[in-house]
Formats: C-alpha cells, sequence, structure tokens
C-alpha cells in the first residue's frame, strides 16, 4: 500500500477543502509554533517520513518477536537519520539529534511507544537532574547519543504505588566502596520497565538503600546489566520481556531480577542524598526531588495523549466526509455520516479537547523548566504545585484521550475496528498512559490530598498558589453570582463547583475524624468524592488555559477568522464540560429549565458552526499520512481502495486454502460419527 | 502454565471466602436456572475444560494465520465432544451438540468468538425461519450438523445501516429459473461476515432483488462459495479474509465479490417472499421479518455481554483480594486494594451490571420466543416491539459492558495490562459488540422513532404496548410524586424522566417542521437528544426487570440471605444509576441537597455492605479457571506466580540476545558517526 498519493483527492473532500471560512496554513503555523517551526517540520517529513519503505501497521499481524524485531529496526533507522541531520544543520547541538526522537511527528516511522521510549523521556534528565557532575559525563552523555541503552526500573511485580514497599535492596559494603543490590523476593522482582526486556544494556534501579543493616531511603543507582559488546546478561541478572500486552507491541517491557549484583559506589545517583565511601549517609534538602523522571513521564504523556487525540480527530473527520449513510429521499446520492447531529456530537468536542490537552501541554512544560531552573538553583519551592499539576493534567489528558480515541474509533463504525484503520493501536497505546507514570486514581487521590491542605490554607486566610487561590470562594461568594451563561460567568462558576466539592470531602473528612475514624480510614471512606473533586479541579484548569488561548494577548496575532475558529471550538469544549457537570452546578447555583435548554441549543448550533471548518481544522494539524498510518485518515480521502488493498494483502489470503482445512476442519465436517 | 490447581488456595482469597454471608451454592443454583443446570454445567467443565491442553491466550503472541488455525483446531476439538456427548446421553436430540456451542461456558476451550459463532448464531435460525421446509432439509439440517460451514453476507464495503443502499444484485432468469448475483462495485463486495474468509463454504447473500430488470426488495440466498471436497473457491467467487482487526483473531471476517454467480431459483429463502419460476414476485405478508436474524444476533450480543461482565467482575474482584498496596501504619501488612474506597466503587456497580444484563437477557430470549411461535404461527404483531426492545438492550449491555470491562481491566493497575490478564482481550472482542448487528448510535435512534410513535399514540389515548405505557405519564403528574428515596419511588420517576425527555425530543421535532425543516432533517437535528431518551427508555427497562426479580415472587425461592445480596446489588446498580442521571431528575422533580447527600451516603453504605461478599459473589457464578483464562483471576489466587510463569514463558526469552541487537542495534551504539 502506498500512503504517498498518487491518487486523486476524493471530491467530498476536496469540497469540504474549498468551504474552510479560515486560512489552514495559518491554523496549522500555530499549531506548530510559527511559520519556520512549520516549515521544519514539513521538511523533516519529507526526510524521514516519505522514506519509509514499510508501513508499521503490516508488522501487526507478524508474531510477537517479529513485531519487536521490526521495531528496532525502525528507531535505528530513524535514530540513524536523525544523528546525519543533526551533523549536518548543526553540529555539536542536541535539539535534532536526540531532541527529536520523541515528537509525534516522527509517529509511523517508528512506533509511537518503541524501546527507546523511556531512554528519552526519562533517562537522560534523570541522570543530569538527579546524578552528579561525573555521573553525567560517565553515563549522560553516552545515553544521550544511544552509545549506551537504558531502563528505568521502579516498578515490581508485587509493588507499584507504594515506593516505600519496594523490595529491593542496595546494601552498602564500605570495605570494598560498592553497594550489592538484590531482589530477593519473586514480588520484587522489577516489573515492567520501557525496553528492559532485550534492549536495554544498563538501568537505573530504585532501591531502599541500607547501611550496617539499617534502611535509610529510597535510592537510585545506575547498573550495567548486559555487555557492551556481546549483550549478553551479566552474572546476577536475570531478564527478560513480560509478554505480550494489550498494545506497546515494541516497547518491550521487562523484568529484572538481581542477585548479589555489585555496583561500585560512585553509581548511585548522589546529586542530592549520599552515601560517603565510609558509610556515611547525608541527605539532600529534598526527598521529593528523586521522583522527577516520573513527573517528567506525566508532561511526556500529556503532550502525547494531545498528538493522539488530534490524529484520532484528522482520521474520524476525513472517514465521516467520505463515508456516505441512508439518504433522505430515494433518489438522491447518500448523505456524508459527517451531516449527523450524533456524529458531529462525537467528533467536534474531541477536536476541541486535542487543542486543549495541546494547550495545557504546552502550559506544563513551561512549569516544568522553571521548576527544573529553580532547582538547579536549590530552590525546591515550586515542586510540589508542579508536583499536583503534572498529575491532574496527565490524569485529564489520559483519560479523555483515550475515552476520545475510542469515541471516534466507534464513530468510523466497523472500519474502525480494523487494525489498518489504527484507531484500535491508538487507543491499546493510549490507554496504557492512564497506569504508567502513576495510575490515574492514584494521581487523583494525590491531587485530592494537595487540595485538602490548600483548602486549609485558604480558609485560614494563608498564601497559596494561584492555581488553587479559587479555593478561598465558598457557596456563599454565590449570592453575588448569577447564572448568565458567558463564558466568563461559566469558568468563575465552575471554580465555585469546584470548591464547594472540596470543601463538602473536608467537611466529610473532619466528620469521621470526629466520630473516631483514624486520618487514613477517614481518607479512604472519602476517596470517591475526593477524586470527583480532584477532576474538578483539573477542569477549572484546563478550561482556564484554553480561556486564556482564545481571548488573551496572544489572540492579536491571529486573523479574526481562525479567532473565530478557535472561539467555537473553546465554546463547544466549555459547553460539553458543562453539560456534563450539570447535577454539580445545580448544587450550587440555580439553573432554569429555560436556561438549560438554552445551553442545549447553544450545542447545537455549535455543531453547525463547526460543520464546514472540521476537515480544514484536521488539516491544520497538518500531520503526514505516515503519523497516523491509517486506511481511513489519509489526505486524499481514498478510503475504499486503502481498506480494499490492505485486506489483499493479509498473509492469510496468500493461499486459496489453508492447510487446517484439510487437517483438522474437512475431517470433522465429513465425518457423520 | 497449568490453570487447573495443584496449587495452594491463597489465604486473602481464602479468608474472604469464609466470610461471606450467604450461600454460594445457592447464588450458583440461582445464577444457572436450577440444581440440575449447574450440575450439569459442571460435569460439562470437566469433560470439556478440563482436557484442553494449551491455554489460549498462549496462541497470542502468533502470527494472525497462526492464531486463525490454532483457533479452527480449538472449535474442531469442543465440537467434536459436544457431538460425541449428546450422541451418548440423549442420541438425536439437539441440546448438547450443537445446543452448547454458543454456551459461554465453553470459552476457553474455544475462543469466545469464533469462525462458527456466526454460523451457530444466526444461520439455523435464519434458514429455518426464511428459508421453506425443502430449504430446511436441504441445507438447515446440514448446517446445524455443520457439515457446511455457512456465513452471513449482508455488509458491504461501501455500505452498512442502510440496507436500501446495499448494491449487490440478484437478477431473476426465468429461462434457466436461476439467479445471477453480482456485486458490480468495489464498494458493493461484502465486507465483515464473521467466518466467510478461509472457513465458511456457503453463504446467505443479502443482495436487491430484481426481476426483468426491476427492483423488488432485498432477498436473501443461499449461495455455495467453495468446493466442499477441495474448499476451492468456485468460479465468479473473489474471497478472502478482511485482515487483522482490534481483536477477534480468529473470526475470520470475510469479504467477498460476486461475478455473475448463478444459482438455482430454490436458493433464494422463500418461506415469505417469492419468486415464482415464471418471474412474478409474490410479497408476504410482513417484510421485516427478513431482519430476524440480525434481531437474533442482538440476543446473543446482550447475552455473551453479560457473561463477559461476570468474567472480568470475577477476575478483578479476586486480583484485588489478593493485590496489596499500602500500608496504614509503617509496621503493618499492606491493605488488600478491594478495602479502598475508589477501587470498590470501580467493582461493586459492574457486578450489579453483570446481574442486570442476565437478567434482561433471559427476559429478550423469553420474547423472541414468544414472538417466533407467533410469526410461525401468522401472526407479526409483536414484532416491532420485540425489535425495540432487542435494540434498546443490545445498546445498554453492550456499551456498558465494554466500558465495565475497561473500568475493571484499569482496576487492575499495570497487570491487567497483560494480554495474559485476559482483560484486554475481553474488552476488545466485547467492543467490536457495540457496531455488529447495527451500531449502538443508530439502533438508539432506531429506538427513538419507535418512542415517537410510542408517545403520540400514547398521550392520544391509543393502546401502547406494556413497556411505552409509562410515556402517558407528563411532568404535570409529578404533581402527585415527591421524591422519597424508596426503590419504587426512584424507579417511578425514572419512568417520569424518560417520559419528558421524549415529550422534549418530540417538541423540538415538531417546533422544527413547523419551522420548514423537511422530516429528516428535524429528525437529524434532534439526534442527539433523540439518543439520550433512548437510553433513558432502556434505563427504565433494566431496572424495572432487575427490581423485579429481586422484589417479584421468585424471591420467596430463595433463602433470605441470598435475597439480601441481590437487594445489595440492586441498590448500588440504581444509585449508580440515578447518581448519573442526576441532572435530568432535576429538570423535573426537586431534589434538595440534604437529598442528594443522603443519595451519596447510600451509595457509600452500600459499597461497605457488599465488601465481605463480593469475591464470594464472583464465586457464585461458578466461571471454570479456563472460561477467564487469566493470570489474575484464578480461583487459587496465586497472581504473581502464574504472572512470572506467563513472561517466562515468552518466546522473546528463549534466547539471550536477539539477533537484531547484532544486525542493527549494536552498529549503530558504537558508530560514533
Amino acid at each position: 500500500m502506498n500512503f504517498l498519493g498518487g491518487k486523486q483527492i476524493n471530491p467530498d473532500l476536496q469540497n469540504e477543502r474549498n468551504k474552510a471560512t479560515f486560512d489552514v496554513e495559518e491554523f496549522a503555523k500555530w499549531w506548530y509554533g510559527s511559520e519556520e517551526k512549520l516549515k521544519f517540520k514539513r521538511f523533516l517529513d519529507s526526510y524521514i517520513l516519505d522514506d519509509v519503505d514499510e508501513d508499521i501497521f503490516r508488522t501487526q499481524h507478524l508474531r510477537h518477536d517479529e513485531i519487536y524485531t521490526a521495531g528496532i529496526k525502525s528507531c535505528v533507522k530513524v535514530s540513524k537519520k536523525l544523528r546525519k541531520l543533526q551533523d549536518l544543520l548543526r553540529p555539536g547541538q542536541k535539539d535534532i539529534w536526540p531532541g527529536l526522537y520523541l515528537s509525534s511527528n516522527l509517529w509511523g516511522a517508528l512506533p509511537p511507544a518503541n524501546p527507546f521510549s523511556v531512554h528519552y523521556s526519562m533517562i537522560v534528565d534523570a541522570i543530569q537532574k538527579l546524578g552528579t557532575a561525573e555521573q553525567y559525563e560517565k553515563f549522560g552523555k553516552r545515553a544521550e547519543n544511544l552509545e549506551i541503552a537504558c531502563a528505568f526500573a521502579q516498578t515490581e511485580l508485587g509493588h507499584g504505588t507504594y515506593l516505600r514497599g519496594l523490595e529491593t535492596r542496595a546494601d552498602y559494603d564500605p570495605e570494598r566502596e560498592e553497594f550489592i543490590l538484590n531482589t530477593p523476593t519473586m514480588t520484587s522482582y522489577k516489573w515492567w520497565p520501557g525496553g528492559l526486556g532485550q534492549t536495554a544494556n544498563y538501568c537505573i534501579v530504585v532501591a531502599q538503600l541500607y547501611i550496617g543493616n539499617c534502611h535509610k531511603d529510597l535510592a537510585l543507582f545506575m547498573v550495567q546489566i548486559r555487555d557492551e559488546e556481546t549483550h549478553m546478561p551479566l552474572p546476577g541478572i536475570d531478564i527478560g520481556d513480560v509478554g505480550k500486552k494489550m498494545g506497546f507491541p515494541t516497547v518491550n517491557n521487562g523484568y529484572l531480577g538481581l542477585k548479589n549484583v555489585r555496583v561500585p559506589r560512585n553509581h548511585m545517583l548522589m546529586r542530592h542524598d549520599q552515601v560517603l565511601p565510609d558509610g556515611t549517609y547525608v541527605k539532600g534538602p529534598n526527598t521529593a526531588v528523586k521522583f522527577l523522571p516520573l513527573l517528567i513521564g506525566r508532561c511526556v504523556a500529556n503532550e502525547s495523549s494531545a498528538s493522539l487525540l488530534a490524529m484520532a480527530c484528522t482520521i474520524a473527520s476525513r472517514y465521516s466526509a467520505v463515508r456516505r449513510q441512508c439518504s433522505v429521499d430515494a433518489d438522491s446520492q447518500e448523505v456524508q455520516i459527517l451531516n449527523y447531529q450524533t456524529q458531529q456530537m462525537k467528533i467536534f468536542p474531541e477536536i476541541g479537547n486535542a487543542i486543549a490537552y495541546k494547550l495545557t501541554s504546552k502550559k506544563l512544560w513551561q512549569c516544568y523548566y522553571e521548576t527544573s531552573r529553580d532547582i538547579d538553583e536549590g530552590n525546591y519551592d515550586s515542586l510540589p504545585e508542579l508536583h499536583a499539576l503534572s498529575c491532574c493534567l496527565k490524569v485529564l489528558s489520559t483519560s479523555d484521550v483515550v475515552n476520545g480515541v475510542e469515541r471516534l474509533r466507534l464513530a468510523c463504525g466497523g472500519h474502525g475496528y480494523l487494525s489498518s484503520a489504527n484507531l484500535g493501536n491508538m487507543y491499546v497505546d493510549g490507554s496504557a498512559a492512564c497506569t504508567y507514570e502513576g495510575d490515574n486514581t492514584v494521581l487523583l487521590l494525590t491531587v485530592g490530598r494537595y487540595l485538602l491542605k490548600s483548602y486549609v490554607k485558604a480558609i485560614a486566610g494563608e498564601e497559596v498558589p494561584s492555581l488553587v487561590a479559587y479555593l478561598r470562594n465558598t457557596v456563599e461568594d454565590l449570592a453575588s453570582h448569577k447564572w448568565t451563561g458567558t463564558w466568563e460567568n461559566i469558568l468563575r462558576i465552575l471554580e465555585i463547583v469546584a470548591a464547594n466539592k472540596i470543601r463538602l470531602a473536608f467537611e466529610r473528612i473532619e466528620k469521621r475524624l470526629k466520630s473516631g475514624q483514624t486520618e487514613a480510614e477517614a481518607f479512604n471512606n472519602t476517596g470517591v468524592e475526593l477524586i470527583k473533586a480532584a477532576e474538578l479541579h483539573g477542569r477549572v484548569i484546563v478550561a482556564s488555559i484554553f480561556y486564556e488561548e482564545v481571548k488573551g494577548s496572544s489572540a492579536s496575532f491571529r486573523s479574526p477568522q481562525l479567532n473565530r475558529v478557535l472561539e467555537n471550538l473553546f465554546e463547544i469544549f466549555l459547553l460539553n464540560i458543562i453539560l456534563k457537570k450539570l447535577s454539580d452546578i445545580q448544587r450550587v447555583i440555580t439553573i432554569s429549565e429555560a436556561e438549560i435548554l438554552d445551553l442545549e441549543k447553544r450545542l447545537e448550533t455549535s455543531l453547525k458552526t463547526i460543520r464546514p471548518d472540521a476537515v480544514a481544522i484536521c488539516d491544520g494539524f497538518d500531520f503526514h499520512d505516515r503519523n497516523m498510518s491509517s486506511t481511513l485518515g489519509c489526505y486524499d480521502g481514498n478510503v475504499y481502495q486503502r481498506i480494499f488493498e490492505a485486506a489483499k494483502s493479509n498473509p492469510l489470503n496468500a493461499k486459496p486454502v489453508p492447510d487446517v482445512f484439510h487437517t483438522h476442519l474437512k475431517p470433522f465436517m465429513k465425518s457423520k460419527l
């Protein structure tokens, strides 16, 4: 199958493009950040994506080990090209290689999740932020250039959420100035690290540090696990792949058992906490900083999720413009399914979500870089806020996106179920993000805890970070707020609704404590309400970020046409939230039946307003066909031809009669017992 | 891996079983319908499931064609055993073979969805209900015994929902008394039929019937597609597998192109509409009856979905009793995750749903058999009602179940993502049911149309079927209804809420018609509201069926202990609906903040009440370990050992170093450009 055109544009798609009310190029420049960035992205498209000789989904019917092999090959091929390009354009810098390795614009040339995803999302930063300068020289630089491939091993077979429960231990031996690492039980086997199975030759191991058999704290150790020349596992290392999963076929998630594995003292990452040669333990100023790699993982999760959803929107919009079903009267042509209101309701709010989470991702990275700079200067103050924000945005982006991708897949009917549509793969890959770098429910509870603390401070009149300042507002403040239905009014009311939920959770916990429950019991018994409060807090943040983009100062740099498109998308995004949270809202403010009917009418109007621009907006995401690797989503809209060609090339069809007919089926069908 | 015991019961699971408040055996007898049925099921378990030599999920990492082959082998093996058993126990009858072929109690011995699923769910009945007595003699009996394997080809590459749009045509040739079948375009290729690819040798083809080039109606034709001896495709037949999908790896969904394929006149299924030898077309009394096969498909979908959810509940409950995470204080053992309120909220309402949909399935089959008997006697009156009911229950069961399965999978954290947990497979298989035999959104719109018609009749005082009689009640009737929160009160109010939604949709359509919109436009522009109305109608039906079981006459045949368990599950089931539909409810009746807080409190209490029985209830579903084929869900609870063994046996781990290290990875890592 050739995804690269040479085929005529489907007239239905062309017609959609002709009737767009705005300049798609302007949208694309905005989406990628600037004209230059868009230009470079397109250059990369032609340099890397046009040069892919095999579609990634073609490997899907292979064996697990063959899919892994194909994955490694594509990763190496892309890495080579990036390295060459870096050397050609800006030698000595790192913005292209490895800077672009994780970019979603390379998806399709390599698998979105692959054996080096963790290496590039977490490892280099982990060594830089948690290791000493010498450690960065020794390991970090080699990791950056993929001279060593490294996994991050924290989770164990029996332990995930609760880090204090990790069983892997590192005992310091002051005689030889070495740590001795062990996974003493089956449940302490490291389990899940991406790339660990057959790919990595190094691994950052998170372990309980013991000095003189006395427990100190968790610590991170750089452990060589395979020989650099032969790739054979080193002595004491029991390693392998955890087996097939729902998705992530090439990620090579692995397990690791350690038996008396010794590493030199200077293999413990010691920028913060330290073990001196004599075994003296020196605690750093902040213990939370060692979880920075997971925090980065959450930033990456938000970013990837946004890309995933934008791609799924593109596929579903184009397919819905091409697919025709049912006719109003017998003689006329069947109707584009994109004209059905129910179909629009599946797609358009997701376009709004894709944009919302693209914006939150930008914001989150910005906060990360600021905090990261602060930490480098020894200031850890903004870490708790960044932690809460990253948890909150990771949860909302991954869960909304994975639900959105599935909604969009279902919107493509039967053909959406084909592997060649690629929406199923997007779903199973996206779905993993709801669990990794912190289970979404656990993270919401973490946010809930943060909100409870902030609430106590806020009502005591203490200073709180800006993102939770609204907690000061209580239901009483509503006296001055009536429902008017403007965006500003809705945002304000959403804040009050969130604040009210947190107040309610706080009061329940208080009541339970007074009735004699322990803190843990009271917290647990309020869990369901607390995660609702945390979710609402997240909704407030996401909506505010989107609103700021639409109505803030950056609007003046865009044309009125583009601004109108973004406003339309914000409108549907906000209405969608409001209508889902209506009962929460009705608990703090009166909305009349007429006002609710008006909201529903606004939603209907909003669908109609977006309709003529839907395909063009997705064109504005400017994804290369290969990014989406979808028979349904190509730019030219030749959907049926591609599905047909993909089916014909399926290996099951290589022979007219399968062998199993003769060996099993026929003997049974012919025997009448 | 051996799923068949020999391992000690995990003490946490044993402890759960010890503290159950009811008799699990009594529950199991109730679930399976009687003591005899349970006994026979257990006999089958030992006869068939204990004798499976390879776990089905072991095939998951194979190539697509290898998985298909393994699927056929397992289907043939099970079929042989069933046939043998039938012959042994009740020769000449059909209750075991093929009667039990589709039973979910055989899942794990064969794949839940396999190349003969459609053959046994739709074909035999289709021939019997739509064919003549001679056709049943000729094809039906052979199909029943799998002497021929048959697919049902309706959907086309370009056509699904809109049957009038199907392009496959059958032209009658009165000279030779034959039909000539053609798929004249690419989009008219039959696409998706289960078993069609490489398995079936016959096929029921749905085509536009033309006589003398004059279009009559859709008709169904029995077409031989492969030679019975060689299995080679017959002349004019272009056939194959549609390629890998999100799930359903062994179903062998196929495509079919027909070029001047001739079949004798008596191969058109002619019990109702007929073509006489001279080409005279005789229309039967009812045109809708030809869609009966799809209706049966919807009954099967409801039934399978219920089993799927019950199995997923079993896996998640057992795993959550075994898995421990976080400790309240540093010294004590970590907590069973089943003790977390948030975890309970993920699992317990799904147990309620599993039971609800088991009950609706029973009810739906009962209605089907009644209508089927009526049709045999020439009475088609109850067909529209059965049609609407089957659409409604198919939509709610499949969408609730697939969401529930995914919620339960996510509740199992990272390990839920392993293929060996089998929850991912359950999800992708279950998810297909949201599309096949009618896309869920399209079906809801169909129900919506039915409700609008019924509403008009109801308010005009005409007689309407009992399931929609409540539409007579309007908001005004609420004057006599106050919120009291009893089950009866809640059910009554749910009806009024549903009736109100339908009234609103009706009024919107009326308004749009008056403003000059065509009927199709007005209907489309009300689509979003209409599917909400249809969904609410479904909620009323499901809740009423569950309520009837709990409070109806059958309660007197159960012990008070079992009744209490079912009541607890109904309570959480109902509260879960109510709290999700709160804003709809608040639009027709005033509920005070205190009353809402009370509902939330009832939910919390309900979780606590179910907690001690959760594992035992799932034990009461009495699934054989192999039904679930899950490392997380086995009866003995030895979760970690099984995950460990499954990982070790993964083929990627067969060699310590993969070849691709030497061919690709190392050269890249070692080259410094």
